[in-house]
C-alpha cells in the first residue's frame, strides 16, 4: 500500500482521500480548515499541522497531492513544497491549472531534483463512488511510482465495453488513468476535456430551449407543439445518438422539475473553457461550438448590454426605430 | 415628367412621395390613415379615395409603388393591384419583402398582362435628402419605362469617388439604382444588403463592448484601460479601414451620449436578417458572422433564459455548481 | 402478436423488419429492389408485389410504416397509401421529414379517417442489436394500438440507470420510446435530436483538433505538446464528464487508426441539422453552437472559396497584403 | 517645423516620413536595408547609420518613431533606444503591438526618464495620400510636444461631415488623432479597431457569397437568382446602410474582375483579430462576430481537415455513412 499527502480537502480533495482509504492507502492531510481535515480523519486520514509537518510525516519518496482553487492558492503551495520536498520526492497539482503554468513549475522543481505532475481529475460530486478519470502530465518515472494510487482513483474498466483493436496499448488508460505526455500534457487534457464539455452541455441546452419555444405563439397555430422536455431526454438515453452522461444528469434534472425555476438562468465559467479558447487562436484551429458555448455563458451574465445599446443606438440614426427602455 | 400612384404612406411611402415630386413628378397616393394622405397631399400629391380611384386617375400603362408592411399588407394591396390593372401596367413592391414571394406573384401578374417589380429601398429616415439605393428585379421593359422615377429618388453620383473600371457598365449604376435581375432579384439583394448590415453593426457593437470593458475589475490595475467611445468613434471616422456610414451614425449618437442610457439593449429584427440565414441554410454557404448579428439581437431578447437554465442543472449535477436564483 | 406493413427496405427498414421478426411479429414487406425484398423475405418476411398488395394482405386495422428517404419518395409513397388505405388504417413515415409536412399531410389522411404517425427513429446501424429510440407524434389511439411494435423496437431498459423521480410518468418512456405530442412532434423531437448531435459531434471534432494541433510548431518549443489520441479518447470513456456513445465511437475509430486518414475532411448533412437552423430562426431561439456545427460541414465542402477571395481582394485593397494563388 | 527619427522604412513607416516631410518636418530615418534607406534619403530624408547615429542627429527633446513588424524587431529597437535615449526623450511604437507590451516597456522607460509612446496607426497603402488615423496611449506631455507632427500625419478634417454635439471635446479627435489614454491605450484601441474590421469584412465576404450562390443548382429552377456583384457592391455606395470604405474597395476589385480569380481564398490574419479575441475572453465579453470573422480565416487555411474527419468518423461509426477520400 503506498502513501500520498494531500492538501487542500474541498469536495474533491477529500473524496480523493477518501477513495483512496478505501483502497488502503495511507493519507495524510492539511487544509486550511481544521473542519474540513477533522472531516477527512474522522474517515481515517492521518492530520498534518502545515506542510512541513506533512513532509515529515511521510517517508521518501514522497507524493502530495495539491488539490486547490487554481491561480494564487495552488502557485503558493507548489513553491512551498519546492522548498520542503527532497530530490525524488513528488510535487502533483491535481486541480485545474493553465498548462502553461505546469511547464514553467516543473522546471523550477527539477532544478532541485523534485518531481511535477500534472494531473487533470474528473469525477466532479460523483467521483468518490465512479472514480475518477485521471490525466496525468510529466516525467514516466513518478507515474509509474504513483502507478497504485492511480489504480485506486480511477473508476476501473466497470461494465463499459472495450473499444476494440487497443491490443498492445496501455491497459492502464482502460482502467482510466493516462499518461498524456510531458509536463503541463494532463492539465492540456482536462483543458481540452472541459472545452469540449461546455459545446456538449451547450448543444443540449439549444436543443432543449428549442423544444421549449416550439409552441410559441409567434408560429402559427397548427405548428405549435407542445413538448415534454423530461420524457424527451428520458427517451433519449435509450438508443439515441446522443446518449451520454451530461443527457443522464438533463434528464433527472428535469424529471425533479420540467421548469427548472430553480436556476437563475446565469452561468458561470472556470478558467479551463478560457484557456481552450486561447489555445485555439494560438494554434490556429477554428472552435465555432467550443467558444459559441463559452460566450453562451458570458452573454448570460451581461448585465450591461451596452453591445445592444450601441444596435439600438445605430438603428434609431439609420430608421428611426426606437427601443427605448 | 412621369406619374406614380404611391400606395402607403407610412416614413418611407410618403418621403418617396416627396423626392419624387421634388424632382417634378406627379404622385397619386393612398393611405388607410387619412391623416398620412392630408400630409403627403399638402406637399403636392394627389390623393385616391382607393386603389380602384387611384388605377382610374393614372394613365396607361400605370405603375403603382407599394410600400406596405411586408406580409399580410403588402400581399393583399398586390392581390388586388392585380385585379385593378390592366396589361402593360406595372406593380411595384418596394417593401422588404421575401424573394419567394416576389416569384409567385410576378408570375399571377404575368398571366394577367401586368409587370411587377420588386424593389429593395435603402435610405431610411434620411432617404429624403440623401436619396435611395434601389435594388430592382424584374423584366427589363417596365425597369426601362420607369427609369425616370428611379433616376429621382436614387442619391445619383454625389461626390462620391468613382470605382475605376467601370467603363461599359450601365451608368444607373452610380446613379444609386441597380436593375439586379429578373423577379425576385431586387428583393434579394436587398435582403443580403440587411444581412450584411446586421453583420457589420453587431462588429462594431462588440468592438464598443470591448472598449468598455477594457476598465474591468476583473483585471489587474495596471491593465485596466479607460478609452471615451464618442472619441474613439469620431477618430475612426478619419483615415481609418472601418469608416463608414454606420460608423458616423454611432459616433454622433455617442457624442449625445457615451453610456446611450436612453437604449434598454433590447434589439428587434426584422424579417431579412432571418431569410439572410435561411437562404444561407438552403444554399449550404457558411455565413458565421451574418448568423452571430442575429442570434445576438435573439438572445438580447431572451426573457426565458432556459438555455442558462439548462446549464446550471448540468453543472448543479456533475459537480454540485450552485447558480440558483 | 402484431403484424404491419414496412415499406422501403434499406438499412433502416430491414433491419426493423428483422427486430420485430425476432420479437415474433408478422412483416409484410416491399422495396423498389427485388434483392432487397429477398433479403428480408429470407428472414422470413411476407413480400408485397405492390403497395395495393401490402394493403390487401394486411389484416384491418392496418400499420404501414414507411421507411424511404424523405423527400418525394416518402410523400409519394404517403400519398398512395392515403388512396389505398380504408378509415382506421394507420400510415406511419419512420423516416426523417420535415414535422411540417407531417401536419399537413396529417390533415389529408384524417379527411380519409386514416390515421398518420411520424416517428422519429435514431439507431442506425446498430439499431438492429441495440434498438431504436422513437419519437413518436400523432393521435393518442393508433400509439396505444401499435405499442406492442413500439415495445418490440425501442431497446428496453437494458441496464441502463433508471433517472431518479420518474415515478407516475409513463413506462414505455424508459423502454425508449415516447409519444412526444400531435402530429408533427415526433419529427420535431427527432430533428432537435439530430441538431444536438451535430452539436455534440463538432465539440468533439474541434476539441480533438485541438489537442492534434497542441504540437504546432508556431508555438514556442517548449509549449508544444504531443498527445495520442487513441489514448485520450479512450480514458474520458472512464468516468469523465463527456463519456457519450459518440465518443465511444470515435474512441473506436481512433484506436483503429489515429490519423483517421481514410477520410477526406468533407462532411456531409443530412436535412435535419437545417431544418434545426430554420426552426431556431422561426423561433427566435439563438442557437450558436448548434448553428456553428452546421456550418462546419458547410465549410468544409466549400470548394469555391469565395468568400476568402472577397476577404484577401479588401486586404491588397486597404494594405497591398498579397495572398494569391 | 518639428524632426523626428523615423527607424522601419516598409511601406508605412516610408510613406509617414514622406507625409510628414511634405508637411515641412525633417525626418531621419533608418532601415536594415540601405535600398529603403536611399528611396526615402531620394525624398529628402537624412539617414543615419544607425539608431546611435539617429539619436546623435536629432537634437533634444528626441522623438524616435519605431515602424517595425511587431514582436522581435520592434521589441529590439525599443530596447536599444530605452539605452541610447536621454531623460525627455521620447520613443514611439507605431506598429502593430500587444498593448499589455507597451505597459511594460513604458515602465522600464519611464525609469530611465524616457517618455513611451504607443501609437495604433491605420491608413495602410493610402495613408500617404488619404493620411494615417493616429490613435495614441501615454503620457500627456509627449502627446502636447509632438502634436504637430500628429497634425501632420492625421487625414485632418477633408469634406467628412462634422458629427453633430462635439462641442467642448478637443478639435485634433476631428483632424484624425486621439490621445485615448495611458500607456498601451493606443494600442488597445487599434486592436479593436483591427478586430471590427475583421468583423465589417466577413460580414461583407458572406453576403457575396451568399449572393454567388443565389444561382446554386441545388436551388428549385425558378428560385436561382444569378446577380453582378460589381453591380451589386457598386450600387451599395450609393445611398445604402452599408456604405463603408470596405465596400468602395470590394467595388473596385469586383469590377476589375467579378471572379476575384487571382486569389486563392486562403486569407493570413495579423495578430490584432487575435488579440481582440484573447481581450474578450479575459474581459468576458461576448464577441460572436469579431471571433467567427477570425475563424473564419483560420478555416481558409486548413490543410489538415481533422475536425472533418473526425466528423466522417462518428457519422461512420453510428451511420454507415461513408465520406472517404
Amino acid at each position: 500500500m503506498a502513501e500520498i499527502g494531500i492538501v487542500g480537502l474541498g469536495r474533491m480533495g477529500a473524496n480523493i482521500a477518501r477513495r483512496l482509504m478505501r483502497a488502503g492507502h495511507r493519507c495524510v492531510v492539511w487544509d486550511q480548515d481544521a473542519t474540513a481535515i477533522a472531516a477527512v480523519v474522522a474517515d481515517g486520514a492521518l492530520p498534518a499541522a502545515d506542510l512541513a509537518a506533512m513532509v515529515d510525516t511521510l517517508a521518501a519518496p514522497r507524493a502530495i497531492w495539491v488539490m486547490l482553487p487554481h491561480g494564487e492558492p495552488t502557485e503558493g503551495a507548489i513553491a512551498a513544497l519546492g522548498d520542503l520536498l527532497s530530490p525524488g520526492d513528488a510535487a502533483i497539482d491535481g486541480g485545474n491549472t493553465q498548462w502553461k503554468d505546469d511547464v514553467r513549475r516543473a522546471a523550477t522543481l527539477r532544478a532541485k531534483g523534485v518531481d511535477y505532475l500534472d494531473i487533470g481529475t474528473s469525477g466532479g460530486v460523483w467521483g468518490l463512488e465512479r472514480g475518477y478519470c485521471l490525466m496525468i502530465g510529466g516525467d514516466a518515472a513518478p507515474v509509474a511510482r504513483l502507478a497504485p494510487i492511480f489504480d485506486a482513483l480511477a473508476p476501473g474498466r466497470g461494465d463499459i465495453p472495450a473499444t476494440p483493436r487497443r491490443e498492445g496499448r496501455a491497459p492502464n488508460v482502460e482502467q482510466g488513468w493516462l499518461h498524456c505526455g510531458g509536463h503541463g500534457a494532463g492539465h492540456l487534457v482536462k483543458m481540452v476535456h472541459n472545452g469540449v464539455e461546455y459545446g456538449m452541455m451547450q448543444a443540449l441546452a439549444e436543443g432543449l430551449d428549442l423544444l421549449r419555444a416550439a409552441d410559441s405563439r409567434a408560429l402559427p397555430a397548427d405548428h405549435r407543439i407542445t413538448v415534454d422536455l423530461a420524457d424527451v431526454t428520458e427517451v433519449w438515453r435509450r438508443g439515441s445518438v446522443v446518449t451520454s452522461w451530461l443527457l443522464d444528469l438533463t434528464a433527472a434534472a428535469l424529471a425533479e422539475d420540467p421548469a427548472l425555476a430553480k436556476y437563475a438562468g446565469t452561468v458561470g465559467d472556470s478558467g479551463e473553457g478560457r484557456w481552450t479558447v486561447q489555445q485555439a487562436v494560438e494554434t490556429a484551429v477554428p472552435t465555432p461550438v467550443l467558444t459559441a458555448a463559452l460566450y453562451a455563458r458570458f452573454a448570460s451574465r451581461d448585465e450591461t448590454r451596452f453591445a445592444g445599446k450601441a444596435l439600438s443606438a445605430m438603428r434609431a440614426g439609420f430608421g428611426g426605430h426606437i427601443e427605448p427602455k
